[in-house]
């Protein structure tokens, strides 16, 4: 993939105000704090003062270089803040609000986007897919002290008064797609489903499962912690596959096979143990991001003729979205502080990518608080 | 409507065995305990030895004339037993299992049910609709010694050996119907429902759309008994409609309007409420059955042009959603027993009819054990 | 309702350019040509040179002072165009560029149009519906020279040049009404559908029945030459309401009710019918605005009991469904020229009311060209 | 897989009457017309006197020892005929008359079916999927003199007497799995289609898609006379991938890829050019039954960031849905008769396998007539 980085990456700042700290991507494994300049808002545009955001795993593909960015992206895409500029024809907002962002930003005026693809958002005008995931990728990102949002109007969530930065920041990515793949999963009251990965998207795939009324959650994993925060999150059975046949144990514990399988890492042996779980008629629906081809074991399925559904599903965003699952967590039914297992300031960001990468000390998710 | 009682209400013992007790609808508020002939299983049919069976608001019309059957029926539709025959070609049961039956009992092989509409079951080969609560209603019913369930083979759900008959009564009629009332609703994780009255299938209602994900279930009824039970069963706000314009506190705790609405009683009251209720682009799910014509006010939506649905539902039924649902019970996630305010032995019927009818005593259902 | 009109409706003209001639609704029964003030964009917005546009039974509704609009307002909202002005932040366009834009004219970035209810859309960033009909409505509308464009970026759909804009006019509001109700009744393989008048729209919901699947489209109309017209468009059974009673005929023809039954008039009497075609379990998909109560004969369905859902459907907008429309007649599948019964030039448009309004000469639409 | 061959294959004669000619599986390329016992019906089923079938591409599977059954065993699987006798407890029915049954025969009474999942039916009580194909697999089957339908009541689907034997037999199996692919793939009115192989069922999933309202349907194949039938049968465009990147030229056609791929064949060819023929966020339907695994070109999405779906689809069965595609015949949206391009008398059926399977003389399906 090549990716041309946009015009809003400037070279130079723009304009009347100073400057910022950011982490700025500059090849791999070169990445760190630098001092640019503050942007402004364009048309169409805000700029949010970042109070909190965190680090994705994709963010770790980008600083081994797995995944392209252009040298001096700023990177994350993650935002909690406040609003400090708007530009033209952004209604009904004012500066100060606090404000969630997705870590996709829709235009909701693309073909992709009217025809409810989002994540395959057009940017505006074109009937071509470009992709909804700009920030941190092929725009300047939120591991900043100020980012600006691409289309406003579709992307600012104001945050009720009751909650917390910490409250909502997980929701931007980890939970919008954990939930997306219990959605995409079409699970009903009732069905088993196992989560294959119980990294900080399965466990909100996990979450989501059991929110939509699943019988039984059964989460795979092989990491001490992440299966004690499984626990914790509400999953009824954890299985370790150091230790287990984890597909021979799902049918065991299905009593055949898992109505809904969600895979939450990316790799080929989860995305076959996802396969292999389900009933004949089951759905699989993917949520890892592979490299390569998979193989897709067809002689898997029982007596060789399985019909079945293998969903991928990518974050999906937009201001609606952020809304409800801001909702979720007033009601109480989701909360997910106990993911944020640590917290850095912005200065400090390597020593937390370090942590991240390394899964050090039981860390599930950092929180990265730029002041 | 004319009800023509099919020939498996029998006049006379069919045979080899003895007699047993039963409650008999003679007429308008003229039902009770008889000894009447203990039926036999036929080619398809499996005769129940009843455990525990309960009474439901359609029996009350029954009783009182409104819901007309045939005088000699036996009624009630909500049995859980033990298989005492089994008729010719039922297979993969035993006699002594013990199984939870739904009200309604679908054939599975007629068009109707063929085509996924199990509640106008066409009873095995016609075109025609016949419908699909049979039960109690145009066959023997469930408050009885014994009871014969057609199309057995789709019928008969095990009830695994950790869960009581307390936990699963409630299972065949009320849960069934009441999920059923949020599934149509297509209540997704973030949705705000309100649910128009809080008795036994409101309870449900409500439980059910907090299983799919809702961010906040509003329950509204005007007896303190319900109110309280609802908040017992995780309604997140009650409301009074004794004390309250329920319709615009609906509104004001939505920001607009409910996602959807769900009506519990069959009443043009609740019916205009609920619909009232909704934001645009709202459904509304009926579960009441209603006498003569509704009135359905269009003026009701916001400048008088939304777009929205209106989905009645009955009772689905099926031995495979019988295993869902105990499959819920089994996790933790659904609890009926305290609804099970009452109990009584069958000979005692009428004291259990009396009291359910006249809501006494902060009855929500009684429990029926014959012996 | 009480209907604000909006900043866009110039009282005098707005600046650089000349006059423009514009049917101006002056009160019930007043309106025609008048010389205005020609439009112009501002950001966001785009002006189109309207080369062919039509009337809709709506507009018949505001010059009977049935639909409150405020006096002075341009009405119409089905325009064909060349794009003459471009309004700051809009994309991908070119000023001349042949388009069709939808009757409604959803934001794509306000709650209800990322929740995918584009029909309430709430002008950019409320959570409130105000609804996407808005052209002829609460803004300037299409039965004039030029005329704005909200939303340009969602809503401009380029032409592709094989085809005539008398080959889309009808698409911008009927077809896409028409198709949408047909898509909301579930149409599947084989289905029966009735549709209940055969008026513009009721004509296209039949064709989007066809569309779909339907094995048999049986239309219902007292008028002969929309009878005559529906057997042109592909239905396979009219029904004359004048001679037959046609739920008796329905039911007789469907061995039983209709799968689906579109109500396209907004009367008691079609509904009413419409809901009594019905199969038990089946779908009413109603299209037509109505005034006033409506009753629900509930005793209508078979048994007392039935499940059925109620759908109303407003006319779905952006530039990609028409994008996706024009596909359909580019190959051949949709051709609404027919219904082009009578054109008239945009100076002669009171006469074009007139005929319209008496449904005189076998009118369906009338066309309407500017110059 | 190992095939347990069932109670119903007689290794004598059963009764009452005599015997029959049929075409029994003895190994791998021995098969052929032998005289054996007629069957008879036990409870639940019926035998029907075949009147007309066919040989379909799984037929040749097994006689190549490709697929696995019971030497000894009645192959085929799409029987038009007239009931000859009725098993207890099958009601509605008539000796004599004329049937349509499926090529799968749920029995609509396991948790397989009452689940939705007819193709994974459990035979009556179990909670395990087996499969609902039986005839001609693990019971005898179609290409015979006679032929016993299992689960007989959900099976049977009277033909209407204005239509002939050849105008449905290829409803059975070709129509009902291509329909369900079309149906499978979701397409809505406006999509584009591309049909990866043109052989019996391609086509009929060409025609399914087009059917559901596809703007564009593309055919893809490599044999001249399955091209021309495509086009006969409605294909919009057909590519020859002998001559043409039919990848590159679906994404030509198609504006950068079609909304919905069909694969039709059962190859890693079609497989992956099926999803290599997608826009991001398309459907890809798979239809074909594959032996090992499959490779699934991650990376053939644009931008390594896709969200689609795969979902494969068996023969969806039972007498609800031949009635559905008897009512499209009747109504001339399908005529499959083109597709009968050979007849043969069952007697000289090594010569019809023959010729099917060369695919010689343009053939696409036999038609083989017992008398």
């Amino acid at each position: 993939m090549t990716t041309q980085l946009q015009a809003s990456v400037p070279a130079t700042p723009r304009g009347k105000s100073g400057t910022m700290i950011a982490n700025v991507f500059r090849g791999v494994d070169r990445f760190g704090i630098e001092e640019v300049a503050r942007p402004h808002a364009r048309a169409g545009e805000a700029v949010i003062r970042v109070t909190l955001t965190t680090i994705c795993g994709t963010d770790l593909h980008i600083v081994r270089g797995e995944y392209p960015v252009q040298p001096g992206l700023i990177i994350g895409h993650e935002p909690v803040g406040v609003i400090a500029e708007l530009g033209d024809g952004v209604t009904g907002y004012q500066v100060g609000d606090r404000v969630l962002v997705g870590a996709i930003t829709p235009c909701g005026q693309c073909h992709a986007c009217l025809a409810g693809h989002a994540a395959q958002c057009g940017h505006g005008s074109g009937y071509e897919a470009i992709g909804g995931w700009r920030m941190g990728n092929t725009i300047h990102g939120a591991q900043a002290e100020y980012v600006v949002i691409p289309y406003a109007q579709a992307n600012l969530a104001k945050i009720p008064d009751d909650l917390s930065d910490e409250q909502v920041v997980l929701l931007a990515d980890i939970a919008s797609t954990g939930f997306g793949g219990a959605e995409s999963g079409g699970i009903r009251i009732g069905d088993t489903v196992v989560v294959y990965a119980q990294g900080p998207i399965g466990l909100c795939a996990s979450l989501g499962a059991r929110l939509m009324g699943a019988a039984k959650v059964i989460g795979v994993d092989g990491d001490d912690h992440r299966l004690a925060m499984a626990r914790r999150m509400g999953v009824d059975t954890v299985l370790d596959y150091r230790h287990q046949d984890v597909v021979a144990e799902v049918k065991r514990l299905t009593g055949g096979g898992a109505d809904v399988a969600i895979e939450a890492l990316g790799t080929q042996a989860t995305f076959e143990n996802a396969l292999r779980s389900l009933r004949p008629g089951g759905t699989l629906s993917s949520l890892g991001v592979y490299s390569g081809k998979l193989q897709m074991p067809y002689e898997a399925f029982a007596a060789g003729l399985g019909d079945h559904r293998v969903v991928t599903t990518l974050c999906p965003g937009g201001k609606e979205r952020m809304r409800r699952l801001m909702e979720m967590v007033r009601s109480g039914r989701v909360d997910l502080t106990p993911l944020l297992t640590h917290h850095f300031t912005l200065d400090k960001i390597r020593d937390a990518y370090r942590l991240f990468s390394e899964r050090a000390d039981g860390v599930i998710k950092v929180a990265i608080r730029p002041a």
